[in-house]
């Protein structure tokens, strides 16, 4: 434990993924992670500064929001970065149209981007909507482009949900991407532009920052590339075979956010 | 059309591809590419030999030769190699039982096949049958081996029907392939494998055959790494960039199979 001491050193600011680290999706909305209710409130106490990084995209920021509230968590809208309002972003400075294929609960984020005579596809975690009817029709919007354009809001492999595992939207980006013969850009998680606008947000340094995710590629393997330290808990879609990873390797793997919270409340002031 | 003369001296036997060059698929069954039928009936009249090689695996073998037949096809089961027979052979050699992502047109293809418990996926061009659900289900299946076999019949992009270009089963193979972090088996063109087992049903060297397709990847570039030649017809799938493909380069590029058997005729013998 005593090399927890060094790597926690200093932390100011702290990133917290939301889904498989706070809380389970599922059947009705979902159920919290054992304690993170409690270690949420804790961080929110202390002299650190807490923002929430999440990929999720089947739900708009405030149902997302909402739905944390109701199970009890202490989080506002405003302290959440999440890839469909930075999609916006990108669409009005470039002058995109897309085409979307996307769940119904994060639709109403685009209504004010025009969507007529789409010049490019944005692809989210459509769940059921990933149907080969609509992956087909985004796969031919692409081919009748000249230059086509390929906006993924992350790129998990797959996410835990309280029933098992559940294929998210990387799958599909990859499905395109070989379909078409593109590369697909990526807004949320693991980008750099994506993690540095939360730590903009949250008015800390790479440096002086930590991510705490249950995703090693996404969450550990992004923060640690913008100079971020990184955690991972062993909650969500985290497996055993993460700790051996053959790229990978986490600063510190916890049992849940409520042991990373105990360790950082212990170890960040030193 | 000089070099033509010796591109195609000593060809002996024909490999052709099915979709796009004999007929495009779409409502109602299909329709024949204009001249294919004729052109099919002239060279089995020659002295050439003919196999027909294909990646058809939306429809048992059956179903297929009874659709060409009504279009006009003089062709029959036994000269049609096809990846559902293929797949049946390596599951029942290595004693591989599969749960099945395929179009319920193939799957009298498995019936001799025990499908109980399965130890892997096998995925074929399913059509309306990739759903979400159906693909976390497989996605499930193979997360939960231990060593997770997925076999995939083809790894084509697209297709073209009458009513445009439709995604094939190589964009759900590397969507699988990604999620699962495993790389999948391919029976079908472009292994080496399948195309040597149809030139061997057709009795003829790898030097001395000709494949004809619509794919520039599957069937151009798959057949030449065997030893074959190969000609792109410009019909089906063919798209125009196809003739500046920065890795493959078919020995040459006709109009469609009735153009590419009357060069055959005119040449083959020299």
């Amino acid at each position: 434990m005593a090399a927890w001491g060094d790597r926690l050193a200093g932390v100011r600011g702290v990133l917290l993924d939301i889904s498989g680290v706070l809380y389970d999706s599922g059947e009705g909305g979902g159920v919290p992670i054992a304690g993170s209710v409690e270690a949420v409130a804790r961080l929110k106490r202390s002299r650190l500064k807490v923002r929430f990084c999440t990929n999720e995209s089947q739900k708009s920021r405030g149902e997302l929001v909402a739905l944390l509230r109701r199970l009890g968590f202490d989080i506002s809208q405003e302290e959440v970065t999440a890839p469909a309002p930075a999609t916006c972003q990108v669409l009005k400075e470039r002058g995109l149209r897309p085409h979307l294929l996307v769940h119904d609960g994060v639709r109403s984020e685009f209504d004010q981007i025009d969507q007529s005579n789409p010049n490019c596809v944005v692809l989210a975690d459509a769940g059921e909507s990933f149907s080969y009817q609509n992956m087909n029709k985004a796969f031919q919007t692409l081919m009748e482009l000249e230059n086509p354009v390929l906006i993924s809001l992350g790129k998990g492999r797959y996410y835990k949900e309280t029933s098992g595992l559940m294929l998210d939207v990387g799958a599909y980006m990859k499905a395109l991407e070989y379909a078409c013969g593109i590369e697909a850009e990526v807004v949320g998680k693991p980008s750099p532009k994506f993690f540095k606008s939360a730590l903009q947000a949250m008015g800390v340094e790479a440096h002086q920052a930590i991510m705490i995710g249950d995703d090693i590629m996404g969450d550990v393997g992004g923060a640690q590339r913008c100079g971020m330290r990184a955690l991972q808990v062993r909650t969500g879609k985290f497996r055993p075979s993460d700790e051996y990873h053959p790229e990978v390797k986490a600063d510190g793997y916890v049992d849940n956010l409520a042991e990373a919270v105990d360790l950082l409340l212990q170890h960040a002031d030193k």
